[in-house]
């Protein structure tokens, strides 16, 4: 079987494994106060170009998403989010069952338009009703798309002039920023947003998320909310090893880039051969849509997701590439359709 | 620097890092729903000797706690626990965020007594209170003491003639279960209480719990509420990969016979000396009760705790011992004091 | 200035007022374990042909929510309601802030559809996602719209066969069974759901809801949420009084049929006048849509909520009639338009 | 019967159901927002001194306390009260129900001391622990004592300087206050502390509390918690008539003097008799400790709480006196006793 089904599929790419090899007997205070997570903040914080951002280290992205908002948010404050969003489709209600209101909005890629901030702003009219505080984006979407300049810039403008927190779930933030249409540089995101952070999992690590606070005001006894909230990790230093082995060289843009590259190919070859695709998405993730008695073939030998039904004839699939994945299982899949 | 300072301030035991490697490019489907962990639960419910446990994993003993006692009671009911109990103490109101009251006892030695049960629950006489429904202990417990199998079954029969739950928190569960002055089996302990896990992370792992749940009326949904309090782990197998190294051929024991060995021979050496402890612990966990100078002097070669002082010339410290401590660190010490 | 705002602008029906006085000095227990709640509940449960329900007296309508749904609900479990719904707009969130997500459809009317139901279910598949287990609809609407006897069993038929909790808000109750156009009964409603409440505020009390569980899995230990969600009031007997006083001989029917005979009046002369209205609403609530002029003239006599704006020229309204509305001022206004 | 079982047993003072009936008819806005809460507040604030204090009215004690605190703290902030504290008590965990842990302190009086606070502060060193915010004290305390002004005074200083809120609940104000023994105003006693209720329900009002927010730290966006977590009355109206009644001109001081002569004189008198008491507490609460025959008999003509148990011969009753209560009553059980 050849692996399209999901970008954590295997463990931590080589480099990361040795370096979890070599320090595995060092001895280390635990709860991220150690020498590794100390050294992957550092590598963080000089590559977005700002020491005052606070780093701290999860081992998902749900709790990293959920520990922020709690951190963030009063009770009667709300999230702002595109329906298509994690938290509010696939976490198991972890952000309203922490108390607060995710309000929605139908976007036709995956990616929120400024005006329907403005909208839930007005809408949100007294204390009978949330109030909005906290606007969450997914970069890359959940659905493979990602946020240029101007998009990022102009959701960023709004939500200073409203006084909204802006944050970016980075589950696969390294796709994103090497997409081959991306014109976005990682100092630029983290100069626009209020917190974000930097998935490890779905690119290289065994596990691992890196959070990012930019606004001091988020700051405060954030490690607090972390215990109660998410756990922290006793031995937070096996996550600060891997992002200083994915950071100290780059590694982590190359693995982005390796499954970007792949996924291009994919992307290019598909279309080649006349299938249209649900959203337009230049990153590791792709939806064509295909007739059903070739998905149905192509299961055979490939293992992804049927994403939806589009009509009596054709599926829409995703396929999704990783660091792991060879050009030849592409090249395979190319040949087959 | 010889480390006393805890139990999880290395990495993972060399044969557990192994089966990390070797099992690592393998494809494997999400949150803990892979062949490592099944096969992890497996080898677990054998040692138990109960087909009809579920076994969960968790990345840590704070997440497995608050998301099975989340899992377990209705907004008003309580826990009943020492007051030394981890959850009350060390877990930053973990269980208080998720909505419940824990009730507290003050205990000589760390360990809750049946009577101490039956007072709360006299107490607690109507609907302007909360409702005791599950008792937390731990084993061993904070202190490094044990519950003989004599004490288990007494606190099991309180808790259910009065349709209490019985959990255990196991961080230490290897240490207790394979101290010299224990008398437990583990298919013992699992067959008197309705959930307890297992620790991972102090016991030779990287990270992980393996929670064990007997009652099947805490079974239905558990997995809604792990996504939704603790966030399951997508590469949940690196969980599962680690303890079917722990438990296929008894490693797990052995690391923990290891550590209880080595913590028998520092408290018979210190006591030897004529020193006290603060309470008598058969765990890897020991509390000395030293000279200040001689303390100070102590700390210039070995890392360890100041656990509190006692008069003006005495302080206890707490030293633990682990998988990865090597026994000349021990004569070390002994030849030191 | 003549009052169409809203039905809870004034005290209390002038009985009731009377009930509160000569009961006064008597001395009760507290926290609704009083004669006047026990009597009070015993007229209810008569009224509803059930002797097994549980009643108990609510402060208001948002409490009486937002305590049954704690007490109902699991933390991964979900409410499904209509997106009009009063839960989910203007209880600033209250429901979220006990732990439950509400998933919502987006209707016509303000009624919920069964085939809506069935579709959350299917959409919510696993345990990534929340868990639908009650279903929330207002009878009468937020805008006004009641539920026929049909439409209400064909709910209640899913719900049961699903295994959901079927709910109503009824804050306006008792102008949706004494509508023109009602054709359920108050023991038929109460035999298709689990829960509901009769709302008193809005219907003559100074303040008090009035809620019956059905369904006998919903009321252990109840009065325990209650307590710590919304507090239990001390003289629970002020609400008992005035409920006995509004069911004892029929008042409460006889006060929710005076608003909606002033409400049929004030829309078929409005309809007369060749108006058209947002919803057709068969209760105390109208919506009629008027010419902006109008209405600005109209707002130096009358007292009403400009409900949202049409096109450039017109404007929807909100009308309400209450028990304390006398026919004049119907009369007035239907002269002046 | 003659009622010392609590002061919450009858209506309302005669004087505040007048003006309830005389404002009855009277149209009003929803949820507070009318000239009788306006008025009230205003009131108060004279009462008091302080034009920035803000003022809101609750349905009872709990609501008031739940929802300060949940406006106040973030979620791994802590309360530190006394062991009898009412919220740690008798509030079915409200307060952790809503996610903060409560800190409790054994006290021989039922007050908490300064240097209990400040063990508190040292002993909760890092973010594996709560943190604690908030100071929460009643006057009188829920066994009748009340704090001096040198006490509370000393309170206000440490909590001040360790960035603490000081909260008082007030459910039994009135009677501090007016106290033979008390030596603090009320302008001095809000100017001490961060935010307090002045109850109504126990002295003289139907229901109602008004908590009285003097920090303008705790004062932004409250009215949204009160509407999530408590609901707010659509009839607010009722509350701050009540209070309109009973500030305008005395009659809260009055009641309350009423009810403290006449626990005096049963004080007196039983001390007279040669009798101890539980406590020394000089409001209307009193703890007398009578030998189990003679209270067998006084159970016949009184009604009553026994406290607990004292020896085999003696136990501790509570005899609480109220603003309806008549002298006589008080006369005929010394009489009897």
């Amino acid at each position: 079987m050849i692996f399209f089904r999901s970008d954590y599929s295997q463990g931590a790419h080589p480099e990361v494994l040795k370096a979890l090899t070599e320090t595995n007997f060092e001895h280390a205070d635990g709860y991220c106060k150690d020498v590794f997570c100390e050294s992957a903040a550092n590598l963080i914080k000089k590559q977005i170009q700002s020491a005052d951002a606070d780093v701290h280290f999860f081992v998902g992205g749900t709790p990293a998403n959920f520990t922020l908002i709690a951190a963030a948010l009063r009770p009667h404050e709300a999230v702002i989010a595109p329906k298509t969003g994690h938290i509010f489709v696939h976490e198991t209600g972890a952000i309203e069952a922490r108390g607060n209101k995710i309000i929605t909005h139908v976007t036709e890629t995956g990616k929120l338009l400024p005006h329907q901030i403005e909208e839930s702003l007005v809408e949100h009219e007294d204390e009978h009703m949330v109030k909005p505080k906290l606007v969450y984006i997914s970069n890359s979407t959940e659905t493979g798309t990602i946020y240029t300049k101007a998009e990022l810039t102009e959701l960023s403008k709004v939500c200073r002039k409203n006084n909204l927190y802006l944050y970016i779930d980075g589950a696969r933030l390294g796709c994103a920023l090497t997409s081959r249409e991306n014109d976005l540089t990682l100092p630029e995101l983290a100069s626009l947003v209020d917190a974000f952070y930097i998935g490890g999992t779905k690119n290289g690590a065994l596990l691992g998320e890196a959070l990012v606070i930019m606004n001091p005001a988020l700051q405060p006894e954030f490690r607090y909310i972390m215990k109660q909230q998410s756990g922290l990790l006793a031995k937070g230093r096996i996550i600060g090893v891997q992002f200083e082995a994915l950071f100290k060289d780059g590694l982590y843009f190359r693995l982005a880039e390796h499954s970007n590259k792949l996924a291009d190919k994919l992307r290019d070859g598909i279309a080649a051969k006349g299938y249209n695709f649900l959203v337009d998405s230049p990153t590791n993730q792709i939806f064509p849509i295909l007739p059903k008695t070739l998905v149905e073939k192509l299961e055979e030998k490939y293992f992804f997701y049927r994403w939806k039904p589009i009509d009596d004839e054709n599926i829409c699939i995703r396929l999704v590439t990783s660091w792991g994945l060879d050009e030849s299982g592409v090249t395979s899949f190319l040949n087959d359709i």
